[in-house]
């Protein structure tokens, strides 16, 4: 694993580093902030994951996350959106391959062979972190924003026992429903719509649940408010009784600024749940 | 004036809007954020002067300043650092012309045409500024970001009435005496260095000092720290008994993860010597 930068940052390190991954046979880049409490043991890691067009530094950069990690003694992990690289297929749109890789396993060609991003976020680079960071593995949360709010929700349905509590901000919650889910799906996963199902925060929603408290974020001016599935979402919340918070935050968009805007409360809202504490 | 996009962010609009300087004889972007007090009636003013090679961007979507000015109901002005464009002069370094006006008024070619940021900083964007937004002329703070830092000092030592509080990240503050500096002063503004004093922290230091408080954080771990004349400005702020906190902040360089990490301060001391309060 190969350093690319260290920054001090609110009392920790905010780091980049990059290593070949077996699931998407490329180089993968990521960030990690540790907060001081690091050099003393393991802390509790929040994961991030981004949206599309990102990369790992986005929110690296723009969410302000790290003074309120910092605050709470937690980790955060920024992982890529996708592989990349010039072997790696891509298409000119910017919402298919490349910064688009929506968190699942392809299986369709050309995509199969490097777009394993559901591998490599839930497999192979949380081994590769706990193996070599002060991160305990007993202590994990996870959100993210827009594709990664999708893949925040989806991956925590899916390792329920991994993960104390999950948050997105305007996350893409019913993609099979959705420009934003169908055209991908269609393009990594085939046509088989059964197969999606799997990849669907509202499917998922309505047929197990999340064990832990769920925290959710859209503006109400979001312009791809069209794109996201919120009501089809809130309706699965309510249906299943889950523990959940779901906010409409009036005049915000899908931008960072609306993401910094509610970070305190999310990375709050995962302490809570990481640390146990009840206010 | 043109809206180029305004998004909601932490309660208020963090705007970018773009008009047409006569100073500098070309289109120019700016960031504003205004907080939500800013509907009631005209709010103090905090500057923030960024540092080379950015825009009017970098510090309003990296800096996380928007927070701490919404909590003390202070808007922010993020200036572009040079005149822009296709017709503009540039250089092929990175820290002579575009994204690099070091906020002086030209006086040499090829840069006088253009290159007048200090006329455009100090006057016209000020007076587009008032005549438009809901903005407190008798409330203005001044800060910056290394170029930008240097900015800050230089203006708010020349209008010492204007500004109630100066501070900076990482200043460049005794510029004559430094690569950054020699070379930006003898392109734009000739060889006589007796004209480069009224742009030099340190001499105006000296000379004549501030009449408000002054706060500089510069990291320990700076990688440009022998740029930056750091000591000098010391000597002359202790020469002067100055009013004045000078941190130096162990383990930090020169980056937004630095700047933002003491954000928080910054905007705080500013707010105490715009609202009077005393501690």
């Amino acid at each position: 694993m190969d350093t690319i930068s260290e920054n001090r940052c609110f009392g920790g390190t905010q780091g980049v580093y990059r290593h070949a991954s077996d699931a998407t046979g490329t180089d993968m880049t990521f960030g990690l902030f540790l907060p001081a409490e690091a050099a003393d043991g393991p802390v509790p890691v929040l994961w991030y994951l981004s949206g599309l067009t990102c990369t790992h530094e986005n929110a690296m950069v723009k969410a302000g996350a790290q003074q309120w990690a910092a605050e709470q003694g937690i980790a955060l992990v920024f992982p890529d959106t996708s592989p990349r690289g010039p072997g790696v297929p891509d298409d000119a749109a910017y919402d298919l391959g490349q910064g688009a890789g929506f968190y699942v396993n392809a299986t369709q060609d050309p995509w199969a062979e490097h777009f394993q991003m559901w591998s490599y976020v839930t497999d192979e680079l949380p081994r590769a972190l706990f193996s070599r960071f002060a991160l305990d593995e007993g202590r994990q949360a996870i959100t993210g924003h827009s594709m990664g709010g999708h893949g925040a929700l989806t991956i925590a349905m899916h390792f329920p026992d991994r993960f104390a509590s999950v948050s997105a901000f305007a996350p893409i919650c019913n993609p099979m429903e959705s420009d934003w889910g169908r055209k991908q799906f269609t393009a990594y996963l085939g046509p088989n719509t059964a197969l999606w199902e799997a990849h669907d925060a509202t499917v998922l929603m309505r047929a197990r649940g999340f064990p832990g408290p769920v925290l959710i974020d859209t503006g109400t001016a979001d312009q791809f408010g069209n794109h996201l599935g919120t009501e089809a979402f809130a309706a699965a919340l309510a249906a299943r009784r889950q523990h959940a918070t779901l906010r409409l935050q009036p005049g915000y968009d899908h931008s960072y600024f609306f993401v910094s805007t509610f970070m305190e409360d999310h990375v709050s809202f995962h302490a809570e749940a990481l640390y146990g504490v009840t206010e």
